[in-house]
């Protein structure tokens, strides 16, 4: 498959632009003040879909933002791969941290990416990602070795949790059919040591609001004779972590799937070294649940963390004010055998609980999905550890994530079939936060190995 | 004295409508894209007090915003009274919960303010207040009644901690030179029961960082296994206080005045319904410190309260991130012998002291001011009791505010006389709130009571 190498190397200018026009359109599907750049990006996926060789591309409404699906079929009794993406970004914020416009892409290198890697929102996560496969199929179809048949459904609402990616499924049961669902929307361990990522972790997030006085008040004149919702949203967050960081709501640990002795020591050859994990992220200790190193915290894990917390006077200078109302935002990573619903009812339930009286306490669940764990010994597993391998000349290794795609449940329950995890990012990208980008050594490694499953699956699976 | 009465009753709808436009400039000095409208208020002041009959008006530069000084002299043998005030207003946020614009002034009538009331930013906390001795001063002037000399400092900076006060007194011991320092910028326990405030408490101000990671964090990649700054912040803070939420500085309550049972007990006889305090705030409970009453958790004990807190992802949807840092603004409220200095390098020690290893912490002092008392047998507080007396035909109370007036105590040190705060605001006219509102009762009532004194303070000082 030498071909495929020769043909990146031919055309690796014009994938990259390619990528980089998609990268300037802002979808960010979090904030509707960009409801129509998102918009726009489906429009620019499909006809990217239709240009690499679909047969059948369409713009599919949902409740929310539409899902772009696509197909090229050669023989229905061959297998087919399901090539799930999205298309929606992250906010953008703190934009005064990003050192270049988060929307005007720009190729710089860094110590990690010598050859350059391409800085925006979404240039990993998942624009970058999601388009390896467009130019992937592009390739076959140029060449005539697609080996199988290939679908995909590219949506703009994974970074708002998906609301709308379960009803489209529930509705097109047989247009999505497929063999295996391939998604890379993960991370590997470093460029030159790959892995296959088969455990996520599930997740709830829920916004909390304490309510204090009917109004903002006057610090002076009630300061110390009403709760401050602040302090008492402050103390309910402290109450949710014991001295030993373990989560103290009641039933939250219940259902948590515990390694083995030797499963952890397993998982504890991944190359690792604390000192420079302390050092990238110029902390002086990690933090975290007793009896469990960083890598397990961080994978095997549940946890609990505020995204975002607000009240009162947050403007310049000083207001001396007692604040009527104050908010978080909250999420837990959940773990196999942790049921997200059930997790997000048992956490309003103690959240509630442990109001003072004084206030009133509001929980609402955004959305959540369970975790997921996939089998090594899966054709699709196999699959695809046989193309990193030809690709990287090195055999990859399985790793548990801490992330979630809580939509990967949600396929084999309702599609009832496997998913392969196949991440060209890395940890250090900077997915979520200010200066994301991705390697172009990366994007280009990757469009060269996904033909490569598409070979190795058609073939275990006769 | 029946002359002020008509005198008001005659000129009250110009002296609504003169408020007013000063009412409409939004003199916000804690955020400076309003830096243009606060000079404009000086100006309006200066123009006021030179309408009203003062010989001589200036604007005084300050490093921070000018002071406005004004004064009328009569006989250099006649006691003087300077009267401070403030021309500068707090912020108006949450701009949203107003019922009518905070700069378009609207007089409607409520529940305690039948007789209409003026909803403003600044219409109470100082702009009102302030110009009551403007227009008692016209009224003296135009009626040959002004029995002593006057001098009006009124300054641009009290909503920010007054950085510039001090430098101004400092240079001017000589023009500020007075027998009686008098202040409208209180309160009275009700319209039919006039007060005098004569107890305020010290102001520490505040700002505090937590750091956590040096970027922010895609909280399923690193979530449990490094300190999120949200989450160890408000742990932070639960820990400032005890159960019986007692603050937990070391030295805090050192050098707290403790009053006698017998000095408690007399405070206890001012009028109070616990009942009305919790319906008014629409709260099921109050919360304070164990073993004291509400009305002494707000006056005579310290107290400390968040007023403001953010950090991570505040806009709409969900983002999930672990932040890099998170801030807060903290108030404490003292009370006298309380050292403000002393007690902020307390909080900093004690704050940097409680941090876990994985973060950093930085405290940023804003401003502070000690606690006061106006001793109940000085003539300026019989004069100021007396000119209650006649004009609401009610004894006066005297009570402790729990509110603080920074500069009450630094006007002692400097210029070596006593202040009384004749206040006309009640505590449901929401300062420093969303609707801001001063009656036209306690306004016009106001007007006709300062001359009163000035009567009363001459005659007693012979």
């Amino acid at each position: 498959m030498d071909n495929i190498k020769s043909y990146v190397a031919e055309h690796k200018e014009r994938f990259i632009n390619e990528l980089i026009e998609l990268l300037k359109i802002p979808s960010v599907s979090a904030d509707s003040a960009f409801s129509q750049d998102v918009m726009n990006t489906a429009e620019a996926v499909k006809e990217s879909l239709e240009k690499a060789g679909c047969d059948l591309v369409e713009i599919c409404e949902t409740p929310g933002y539409p899902i772009v699906y696509g197909e090229k079929t050669i023989d229905k009794n061959l297998p087919t791969v399901l090539v799930y993406g999205h298309y929606d970004v992250q906010p953008a914020d703190p934009i005064e941290l990003w050192t270049s416009p988060p929307f005007e892409p720009v190729i710089k290198p860094t110590d990690i990416h010598p050859e350059g890697a391409i800085f925006a929102r979404g240039a990993c996560d998942d624009k970058g990602q999601m388009y390896m496969h467009v130019k992937a199929l592009e390739y076959m179809v140029q060449n005539n070795t697609l080996p199988c048949n290939v679908k995909f459904m590219i949506e703009g609402e994974e970074e708002v949790g998906s609301p709308s990616l379960g009803w489209f499924i529930e509705r097109n049961h047989e247009k999505l059919k497929n063999d295996v669902i391939l998604i890379s929307d993960t991370g590997m361990i470093s460029n030159t040591q790959p892995s296959i990522t088969t455990g996520l972790r599930g997740l709830s997030y829920v916004e909390v609001e304490v309510t204090g006085p009917n109004r903002d008040l006057h610090s002076g004149l009630y300061g110390g004779a009403v709760a401050n919702p602040i302090n008492i949203l402050a103390k309910m967050i402290a109450q949710l972590h014991d001295e030993n960081n373990h989560i103290t709501i009641p039933g939250f640990y219940d259902k948590v799937e515990e390694l083995s002795r030797e499963e952890r020591d397993e998982m504890a050859k991944a190359p690792f070294s604390l000192e420079a994990y302390k050092k990238a992220l110029d902390i002086e200790d990690v933090h975290g649940e007793a009896t469990y190193t960083t890598n397990e915290r961080n994978s095997i894990r549940p946890t609990l963390d505020v995204n975002g917390i607000w009240g009162g006077y947050i403007g310049e200078g000083a207001k001396t004010v007692i604040a009527s109302k104050a908010y978080a935002k909250i999420s837990m990573r959940l773990v196999p055998d942790q049921d997200w619903k059930e997790i997000t009812d048992l956490f309003t339930k103690h959240f509630e609980g442990i109001a003072p009286k004084g206030v009133k306490v509001k929980v609402t669940p955004h959305h959540g999905g369970q975790a997921y764990v996939t089998p090594i010994d899966s054709i699709g597993y196999r699959a695809a550890a046989s193309a990193y391998n030809e690709s990287f000349g090195i055999k990859p290794i399985p790793v548990r994530s801490g992330g979630s795609i809580p939509i990967v449940a949600l396929f084999e329950k309702e599609l009832k079939s496997k998913t392969v995890m196949m991440g060209f990012g890395l940890d250090s990208d900077a997915i979520h936060s200010p200066n994301e980008h991705f390697g172009v050594f990366n994007y280009l490694k990757g469009i060269e190995t996904i033909p490569l499953f598409y070979k190795y699956f058609t073939e275990m699976s006769k």
